[in-house]
């Protein structure tokens, strides 16, 4: 038996763990039979020297193996699924899921929730009267197999190693690690048996890779990992500098989706939306055109039969918080920068989002972007819209804002939402 | 209130701790508030980025504001005290502090035990019937005004951060940090309240420092530390690639201390004693010779006061194990090396050093070396003399030694036992 503590100094000294080294690590702290203070330490150390890909082959094979894994083999059309770093905004899964779905996939999207300043799916839907986040198995097949698509969250028994070692990491400054990083996602998605898999990297202000170098290393790192455990992956690394579409929070990103499903949506929501739809058909080897699918009302008609497989109705009015204010622009000319980290964390304070794993959301606090980053403004027009159920949080959110808009007297030139495309 | 993941974040990034930070995390970790898992990856990220003097003179003292502080100041001759980094065969303090105490300081050698390869000082003289290492504040003054030395354990109460980081370092694999070791010896020394220090800081195969440059880094951040704090401090580095001596053990290195104090010392051991002397001699300002205190028996004398004011019989005869062994030479030649690793672990395994703080130790069993680096030997002829008091040792003992020998047909050019004086 391997002696735990030559292995972190092992790796701490750069030198390579083995593959059954590895094994033996994970299964035995996921049975608790290493100390948390040994694996942080570890984790530490791996910080400091990465994992090669061998080696993180292996951790991520490991961590899949420390649990069950669902089988989606019996389902008549390619499974395939898209997993977001996290953004502000970034109610995509909502609009993806049911329009791939209604192009000729499956899309078993299981999902986590908001902690900090970026939303959860589940969170989100959970504004919907009904909605259930929580399926059995069986009950994923079944609202897979008569819809096409499931957002749901992932069960207590995948990849029950990352659940361990992802708290682990919360708490021992040890999260901001590319193979710690991917390995936590790629276990889980890989778990959830999908046969293909598109990464959407968020890079910029209000992602958690900042620069283009990191998130495309975090991109091509998970790639990889993707492919040598047999699902077909790539990744689309796309802008996170300000907040996707206009509305930031549970319910208001709920009606923003369906608006989009119903044709309504913002172009920059669109954009990314169809190139991630676009990407996830090819993996999976489908010809069909997302765009027409979403004009024709397809996807939105998949969508409210998923809502209402999980228990939703999708008629009910959504929650409205009870108070509202605006932030107003402050000269005119060009709206240059609304950060996207900076209304992500006034959102959070007026709360959409919570500070502790336990904490609840509200469903209608949130913030509408009543302009977008190259639009001309006028001194004194409303900017953003701040909606809380609790008054006494405008103070704390308008100082989040400070610093979050820059308006110019020149005017922006047009982005591509989408960077590039790897693998 | 600082958060502790975010001075893990800031010190993994390379930034710098405040003096406040560092005063929180010993307390809050001391007071058990701090997380095991949550130190250990800081003390992983300090192992990584270090800490600047600044930063280490502040975790040092917030380490001996941790628990009391001897007040020797009621004595009337100044106190002077010596640390070793460990070695093998490393019985100086047996001899040292009776014969600095017999020129006239006071010495209060407050040590440890053995883990690992290297003996303990208290584990040799617990070796004597009836000698006992734990005493209170109170009878260590008492042994001390009387004898002028004593040896004994550190109390419970002398920087008890230590003694938790020090547990906590030894299982999560961040032991060989400089600064961390600095501080941890440094907090004892300072905490037992002596006036000067002299460090013997050992480089070699059988030191916890390999290299000379490391040696040197330490001894360099020992000394600033220590007169950092008031207490004058200088290091020699002293060789360790062979054992100190020809007694490897407990009782046997308690007989070889004996006969050295009676003037019958081997020269390796006796060369590295008067220099450690001589320097704790020139920091405490005293004028005096400690060859001829040695010479004369005045050391000897102050050893028989100190092993009976602690309850030992002085005369008492020192257990002899059960089982001897030779391991002899291969060749005739010159015995070009003996490595005192090797030599610590064999003898480690005979049942002199143990694998577990709570285990016993053998007071009988060791190894003495017959012929040291330099001799002529023939082949044929015995090199080591294994003692054991279970025969079953014999075999794994021998397997450490495999390496340990080398013999070639050219004479070694003698070494200096001292390599450098710092500070």
């Amino acid at each position: 038996m391997p002696d735990v503590i030559d292995l972190i100094r092992a790796k701490r000294d750069g030198g390579e763990l083995t593959a059954p080294d590895i094994r033996w690590l994970i299964s035995s702290y996921t049975a608790g039979a290493i100390a948390d203070e040994q694996m942080s330490s570890l984790l530490m150390a791996i910080f400091f020297r990465g994992l090669d890909p061998a080696e993180l082959q292996t951790w991520t094979d490991a961590m899949i193996s420390s649990g069950e894994q669902l089988d989606l083999s019996g389902l008549s059309v390619p499974t395939v699924d898209k997993h977001s770093t996290g953004g502000v905004g970034d109610k995509v899964s909502l609009i993806l899921a049911p329009l791939v779905a209604s192009c000729g996939a499956a899309v078993p999207q299981l999902s986590g929730r908001g902690l900090g300043h970026t939303g959860g799916t589940l969170d989100k839907l959970e504004a919907i009267t009904g909605w259930r986040a929580v399926l059995s198995n069986a009950e994923i097949m079944t609202v897979l197999a008569s819809t096409g698509c499931v957002i749901c969250a992932a069960g207590e028994g995948l990849a029950p190693a990352d659940r361990r070692l992802y708290a682990l990491r919360d708490v021992t400054g040890t999260v901001e690690s590319i193979p710690l990083i991917a390995s936590s996602i790629m276990s889980k998605k890989i778990a959830e048996g999908t046969g293909s898999l598109v990464l959407d990297v968020k890079v910029g202000s209000g992602a958690f890779m900042p620069d283009l170098d990191s998130a495309r290393e975090l991109a091509e790192t998970m790639v990889e990992l993707g492919n040598g455990h047999g699902v077909r992956t790539s990744a689309l690394l796309t802008r996170m500098d300000t907040p996707l579409g206009h509305a930031v929070g549970n319910g208001v990103e709920v009606e923003e989706s369906v608006a989009t499903l119903a044709g309504r949506g913002p172009s920059d929501l669109v954009a990314v939306t169809l190139a991630l739809a676009a990407e996830m058909l090819r993996l999976a080897d489908i010809h069909a055109d997302p765009a027409t699918a979403l004009a024709e009302g397809r996807a939105l008609e998949r969508y409210r039969a998923m809502i209402t497989a999980q228990g939703g109705d999708p008629d009910a009015p959504l929650p409205v918080a009870k108070h509202t204010d605006v932030v107003v622009a402050s000269a005119d000319g060009f709206l240059r920068v609304l950060d996207a980290r900076a209304v992500g964390v006034a959102a959070w304070r007026l709360g959409a989002g919570r500070a502790r794993k336990e904490d609840p959301v509200s469903a209608g606090a949130g913030i509408i972007c009543l302009a977008k980053p190259g639009d001309a403004v006028e001194a004194g027009q409303p900017l953003l819209e701040l909606r809380t159920d609790e008054a006494s949080r405008f103070d704390r959110a308008r100082e989040a804002l400070v610093s979050a808009v820059e308006i110019g007297p020149e005017p922006l030139e047009p982005v591509e939402p989408v960077i590039e495309r790897i693998g």
